[in-house]
């Protein structure tokens, strides 16, 4: 391929306009040329992710979309709420790329050694616009997958393993010793569990109901916690005394559950107690919210001292702190570990059509546990 | 005095039975004698702040409550709610002291040098228990006030001083530059705006009425919202706007503040963004609650990105982790600035049998602005 070929493929756009439109099309876009540090990736593999789905479509309520355009390049119309556009005016009337993460194979590369080095290989890339057919990275960028793997078993090599490890990384670093997660069954938490148990770290499970409950124990998992149980808050505080965890990490965010966590920490931390204190237990509680599966404003009735934090956490603020080489450190865990700890489950692969049907939609954009699906924009190519 | 004097003195005491009922009373106790190393300290002047109405009343409904004893060591008693009674079984049938800090007289000192220099001295000291006649502390926590100062003028030496101290250290060691503060026309508040002043720092006042700002405005102060007003948010991102503030200190903690502080503080960042984050605004935004003046639950919206905390703030965690030579630091300006940046204003003085006089109680126990009194134990007397 010279600078002269024009070829297109197609690629996955999400537009919200200022009236409060959302438009998630296929746009035909030119398959780039890479640079001398670049590697061209066929992408073949491309989770959705909850955080995909913010920025795909944008909080709009998509059981009310409609479908139009061509069968080959479908277009979907849907409504942003007043209270969500408010904070987007920045993307407004800008056509968006999506997918944060993904894997495919490298066709083309750059004249760098380390970029020839890739070609034919399987990569992961974490680079956003994964949901095209061809995406452009430089090399540095890229997880050279161990032989055998396919696209798919690396499609997720770096937001969950990451944001996973990245949890472990910031007990320790945050002086803790035991942790806390919430919609426990999901792949980030099934990976976590594996994660804790390899590592010997108690790690309290909260789910929703009791088949994610028996999910979890039948992966090996110690403390669960259904928090649809009236015994919620006592099992909660059992599981606290028994672990010693002082820090959560929350993926719904909305409603009371942050609040609840802190309580029983609280009233984990109290029953060990020997002294009063008019502030509470001195111990800092925290409660990091990485997801917004919960709508809603989050609730604290501050029952619980004044060492307490609750806050947003993200993987790649996290990622910049810890710095190249920690960074570095966690990615050579993931390919090593890649098709045991770190690996991912799905409900099915979409080509980029499908993932644009209304009736997939339905399905996958809920981000419920067991209804993860992969992208492969070649699929059926 | 030697040994076999059993001189007594009154004492404030606070009690909480398993029951719920609140007992605040006088009591008569030993006047201690100071080992080596320890003054006795006669007490004439000790703050009522709202960290001392928290022990001192256990959250109990003051307005229902009664008054039996004797007219010279009445007894007070009213009931705690069962909400607030979960969290202090650790001082049940507990009688305990109260009065956080306070100064007086050095009427005895141990042998060593140090306690001896201190002999006849007016000294501040924060130790717990200064609702005393007589207080018996180590010489190394006492502070020597400057010739002329009153015990009146060092009486709220360490508290107010070293929060508002606490809050500038606080801010900078985590990389703000410019600071929120609510409740901003307390004593504390007006403390902070002569701080900032001085140390050319910006500072958002938040007060609830036109007066406060007004008593404010009249102080210097240059950012100053109310929250009551109808364009209290539109006030509130011009004012993060021009000062750049993105951590803020809450006194008030219940309620939607602390949210509406986060979502300005995001807003008046995006104003200035030049690209679109799907996360919000980069910047890490703070809120830090020191206080519970508003009841109810925290409610947080959520509408600020995944860069943001709320959590508990104290001095006295604050001042261990700044560690021994921080905290000399900021004491040392205390004592040299007490009667300009650290001057404190109150309402009047009270006996030990006035502040269980249920008028006063009903006056000083809204911990309202223009509203502190200070205990004077040997008034009277």
């Amino acid at each position: 391929m010279t600078q002269s070929d024009v070829r297109t493929a197609l690629q996955l756009r999400s537009l919200v306009k200022s009236s409060g439109d959302l438009e998630v099309s296929l746009t035909r876009v030119p398959v780039p040329t890479p640079s001398a540090n670049e590697v061209l990736i066929r992408v073949e593999a491309a989770p959705i992710n909850p955080s995909d789905l913010g920025l795909l479509f944008a909080g709009a309520d998509m059981a009310q979309a409609c479908q139009r355009g061509s069968p080959e390049q479908p277009l979907v119309t849907a409504r942003v709420p007043d209270a969500a556009l408010k904070s987007m005016a920045a993307r407004f009337d800008v056509s968006m790329p999506v997918g944060n993460e993904g894997a495919g194979v490298v066709v083309e590369a750059g004249p760098a050694a380390a970029a020839q080095a890739l070609l034919g290989k399987t990569v992961a890339a974490l680079g956003g616009a994964m949901y095209s057919q061809y995406r452009c990275v430089p090399h540095d960028q890229c997880l050279a997958l161990p032989v055998g793997a396919t696209p798919a078993d690396g499609a997720s090599s770096f937001v969950n393993p990451l944001t996973a490890l990245g949890m472990v990384e910031t007990m320790r670093g945050e002086g803790h010793t035991a942790l806390v997660h919430t919609a426990a069954a999901s792949n980030l938490g099934q990976m976590l569990n594996r994660i804790c148990i390899k590592d010997g770290i108690a790690l309290v499970n909260i789910v929703r109901n009791q088949s994610q409950a028996g999910l979890l124990q039948a992966l090996g998992a110690v403390h669960v916690c259904d928090s649809n149980s009236p015994t919620f808050m006592q099992d909660l505080i059992e599981a606290l005394m028994r672990s010693g965890a002082t820090i959560a990490f929350d993926a719904i965010g909305g409603g009371k559950l942050a609040g609840q966590i802190l309580t029983c920490m609280e009233a984990a931390l109290l029953k060990k107690a020997t002294q009063y204190s008019r502030y509470g237990s001195p111990v800092h509680k925290q409660v990091y919210i990485y997801g917004a599966l919960g709508q809603g404003p989050i609730e604290l009735n501050r029952n619980y001292g004044m060492a307490w934090g609750v806050g947003g956490w993200l993987v790649t603020p996290f990622l910049q702190k810890l710095g190249t080489a920690g960074t570095q450190r966690l990615k050579e865990r993931v390919a090593s570990e890649l098709k045991t700890t770190f690996a991912s489950h799905y409900a099915g692969e979409l080509s980029l059509v499908e993932a644009l049907a209304l009736e997939r939609i339905a399905v996958y954009g809920k981000a419920a546990t067991g209804k993860k699906y992969l992208i492969n924009p070649n699929k059926g190519v």
